[in-house]
């Protein structure tokens, strides 16, 4: 019994055939570079993907054809057990995959308030968690600066639950460029920093100012050339005994708290 | 050439020898409990292990033991770099283990403000972060409800940067009888909930009662049941396209602005 009885009966897409295996090649950075496209893993990732008008192929198991009928296009690509785990990063394969165009937006929108910038981001579970805070807060953009993940590896993707797509994601490599463009546009540029002179308890005031905050690697934090470059430097209170927050959950209270303030603001 | 002269020059332990094979016991959940005993490894956690008195034994690599010479007690074993793989879970091992008497906590401690309590929290790098940011704001207890994942495993240890031991780690099945308990000692218990009532912009005044925050599993959130028997449900507003949160950066949120709050209603 076919599932889209008005197509003729097709065979599966195996992990031989060669849109399949073209495809699979978007697993790796070089085939992502090569190709200019990348692989979106998931239900809701390739829900967003699709919304964001990014697809330029869509494969799905029989069982996830099923499960995802309510919006999957009928141009979905139907593949075996077998072939979906040949596109798939996780120990479960997803039921269905979205082959999509890069993301890279050249340049931020024109108007912007609040901006997330993660320098040299390591991990990409850590660059997909920035994003998906960032929209959810409602930020305008994310500029990963320096030598940041590739926003387009699975794993990325995959932690920011969809928000890859929701919002302009920047590329640049001179994070210092980026600290000065984002001046010129009349951004007040706070830089996280463990002993910054402005405790976030305190910053209210600044941060009703349309922001854009910088967040610095994981084992490293923000070089002292960029948080000098910054307008300010901002701490979280530590109250307690640990001596520091990690990337996301730091980015997470500073990128809330100004939401926040801004959308207190507004009223 | 000895790094402790006064000693006599002893061979190194290798991966054979009785007491690391007993160590190594301590990697599986089976082997914690039978002991009584976990792992903490990497400087940072063995460093917050012996400042909490809770160490047993600590066995260093011989680069180890040279790097963290200003905190190691002379009473360290020095192991191969091979029988140091077989203590550790990490791809680089670390110069550095303890052996530790297990952590948990019995009761809440007398006089408690603010408490997390993570329930039903299956990923142990969650868990370890929720700990860390619970220290880190000055929580004064974490309680592990329902079917957390175990506070002793090593991801857990290592993503908490040593805030296992610094705050009292209490572990409880039932978790709606956590609730009562915290009700009880005159604490608002507040549930994170996508729809909840109370927008937590807008929770400042609850938030300057003593408090305890539930934090529901990562993909299905707190049930319906311990929504209800919370006094407030409270929702962290989305402002962007993102569906939700993800645990341990939701629990960052809340967290923070709870300390904040009675922070400042204690100035």
């Amino acid at each position: 019994m076919s599932l889209y009885p008005e197509r003729p009966a097709e065979p599966l897409f195996t992990e031989r055939t060669p849109r399949v295996v073209s495809a699979s090649k978007l697993l790796r950075v070089a085939g992502r570079r090569k190709a200019g496209r990348f692989l979106a893993e998931g239900a809701n990732a390739a829900e967003a993907a699709l919304a964001a008008g990014v697809v330029e192929e869509l494969y799905a198991t029989v069982d996830g054809a099923e499960r995802y009928a309510a919006w999957l296009p009928a141009t979905v690509a139907l593949v075996t057990d077998r072939a979906m785990r040949g596109l798939s990063e996780t120990v479960t394969p997803p039921g269905v995959v979205a082959v999509c165009r890069l993301l890279d937006a050249h340049d931020l929108p024109a108007d912007v308030r609040l901006v997330a910038v993660p320098v040299d981001i390591a991990d990409p579970g850590n660059a997909g968690t920035v994003i998906r805070v960032s929209d959810a807060v409602g930020a305008d953009a994310v500029v990963l600066a320096g030598e940041s993940v590739d926003p387009h590896n699975g794993k990325c993707v995959r932690s920011s639950a969809g928000s890859v797509f929701h919002l302009p994601l920047v590329r640049r490599r001179d994070a210092e460029a980026v600290v000065a463009d984002l001046r010129a546009r009349g951004l007040t540029v706070l830089a996280t920093a463990a002993d910054g002179e402005v405790s976030l308890d305190d910053a209210d005031e600044l941060l009703a100012r349309p922001t854009a905050w910088l967040f610095g690697n994981e084992a490293h934090g923000l070089s002292r050339e960029l948080q000098t470059l910054a307008d300010h430097r901002v701490r979280i209170p530590i109250r307690g005994r640990a001596e520091s927050l990690n990337l996301a959950t730091a980015a997470s209270i500073c990128l809330y708290q100004s939401a926040r303030v801004q959308a207190r603001s507004d009223a």
